[in-house]
């Protein structure tokens, strides 16, 4: 089993994490989600048999993450319809659940769309409910094709920008196999580069607050045999000072028309750091994370998340331990917070943004159009 | 009571926190410390009265902070001498605590050195005892009258840097009372900003791994009646940004002979981030913590800590819950981890270095040489 360990530059494939699946028991079809907020301490599914329950699992980041939130949505849509609950409602919910995740919208629409389309065509409740759910495998599949052409268009830039091979690249957050159909957004890249034997290190910033690196990326990292350090968000700039970093991988979660990028709050810093450093900063995210309609980066709503997710820290839960949401208290109790869940990285900090249609880089507004153009998705949305 | 809510400026200052001090009850010498480890959850004192017991409060941190751990070495020698013990096997077992404090052997050496000299003069065991804690004692004096002047030198360089008043600074790590025989270095200019009415916001870091931000200096911008605003590390880069941030105050562990800065790990990013926004970075430290000896930043060892102080996290411990020094699994069993205790800031990154013997700006190693010839304490380090 030498050829398994952390040093192993290309391991065994594990089975595909078991993510979000449609099921069909005899009491009827449930939205089977592998609970998020339990990793990495236990695997546990979570089955959302209606649109409450699944709208829950996303403001409790059961399920996260810009492309799984569009999948969730369109199979939430999909879940309405076939347990007979008014459609129209549940997309509201499921729309309002998150706001500002781009991708969950879309992927809503998109399934009810094509419901509201089969009704208008004279479908009974029954087809239209099949019609949603075949539009939401549709989306699921889609994703997961995209994971692969963002993986390889990712993976041929940084051939190109470090000819050298023995990439050390660090990721902020999580965008693997936990945010998409298919291997993930900029995560995709970074496995991509460890089994073309190109990955030297992946280093995993812990992502505070709510440690998305050091519970999600690290178990991805590990279960896929990669080599990879975690560190704190903090330490990064000790990595780049000594040269140990050769480029940055980060998602997104809205890309303005400009190209500014709102990701994960503390994408903006690392950015800065690339730049003083001359490292590349490249965003990888599919195209149906661009949003055209939004001028620039201050167009952009930040949502601001409770002071209690910095005073607090919340461990992964454990089954049966009959906590809530709660965490563990660090700071004099009535600590204010200043908690903003997303920055915004300017499009001149960003040496290239790679979509599932190709990569930009210049980023400017005029290209992100022309690439956008092509993908037939982001009409919709 | 309404002026000593947060947004009061200047509320009644708080009883001086009873961090360090030496008491002799009838059982012999003690020094008594308020055990860190317990804050923000309850003000808890540690009785040491042997070496090993003070060496052990060193390493869990239960005493920390550059200044501080100078006057806790210089105790621990009077505590060796008065109860008898070896004094020299005293010194180098609190010289070893942690090598690379600077301090930690700066106070060691000044009581010792005064052991000894009063040993050649024909002292008794008992009279060089005295003698050593005599020069303890004057050493925490002499911080404390360091931390005012260091003050006062700082709040004329923020008046002098921002002249509109109404500052907003950010702070990183722990660099108050609990640090210091005073009110401490860059957490001392701050509290004399808001006692001259000029602060408008104190942005606290969080300082993972070991969260000293949130723990502590949280706690003591509470008890100051200070208006703070606690963030984790990753979101300054979005205060910065938002223009919210009108100087960065750090301190330091080790100041190299050409200016270069070891201070707690992600002070780096802030210098970084605070030169590409213009906004002006100042390191407050005592002379002592100058080290002469050091040429430049590249000779300053870093010391690597713990990988569990990352994968885990350790809330303020209660009294009487029996756990150790374990904290909370955050990331999967057996995860690697990179964890720099100290990053290094080159001197032309810092706007200036604020000292109980004056301000270096622009920071030059022939300018911070003549600052440390002022003062007689550095010397003798």
């Amino acid at each position: 089993m030498a050829d398994q360990d952390a040093q192993s530059p290309v391991g065994s494939e594990p089975a595909a994490l078991p993510v979000l699946r449609w099921d069909e028991p005899p009491e009827g079809p449930v939205l089977v989600l592998l609970d998020q907020t339990r990793l990495p301490a236990e695997e546990a599914e979570l089955a959302c048999t209606d649109v409450p329950a699944l709208v829950e699992a996303i403001q409790t980041l059961a399920v996260r993450g810009a492309p799984l939130l569009g999948i969730a949505g369109a199979y939430g849509v999909a879940l309405a319809a076939a347990r007979g609950y008014d459609v129209a409602e549940a997309a509201g919910l499921l729309e309002q659940a998150r706001p500002t995740a781009v991708n969950l919208g879309y992927g809503v629409r998109r399934a009810s769309g094509a419901y509201w389309a089969a009704v208008d065509k004279g479908a009974g409740p029954e087809r239209a409910a099949a019609v949603a759910l075949d539009e939401a495998r549709a989306l699921h599949r889609e994703d997961a094709v995209a994971s692969g052409h963002m993986a390889r268009f990712g993976l041929a830039l940084l051939n190109e920008l470090l000819p050298g091979g023995g990439h050390r690249l660090l990721t902020h957050c999580n965008t693997g196999a936990l945010v998409s159909g298919g291997e993930g957004t900029a995560f995709a890249v970074a496995l991509g580069a460890h089994r073309a034997g190109r990955l030297r290190r992946l280093w995993v910033d812990e992502t505070r607050p709510l440690l998305q690196g050091a519970r999600l990326t690290a178990y991805e990292a590990a279960r896929n045999g990669m080599p990879y350090s975690l560190l704190t968000d903090n330490a990064a700039g000790s990595l780049f000072a000594a040269g140990e970093v050769d480029a940055v991988l980060i998602g997104a979660d809205r890309i303005a028309a400009d190209g500014s990028v709102a990701n994960k709050v503390g994408s903006y810093p690392l950015a800065v750091l690339a730049k003083y450093h001359h490292v590349p900063f490249i965003v990888v995210a599919p195209t149906t994370t661009v949003d055209l309609h939004t001028a620039d980066g201050a167009a952009i709503t930040v949502e601001q998340r409770p002071a209690r997710e910095v005073t607090e820290v919340t461990p992964p839960r454990s089954r049966g331990d009959g906590r809530g949401a709660g965490g563990v208290p660090m700071a004099p109790v009535g600590t204010p917070a200043y908690n903003p869940a997303f920055d915004i990285t300017p499009p001149e900090l960003v040496t290239a943004i790679v979509t599932e249609e190709g990569v930009i880089s210049p980023v400017t507004g005029v290209g992100l159009a022309e690439l956008c153009a092509r993908s037939s998705q982001v009409t919709i949305s």
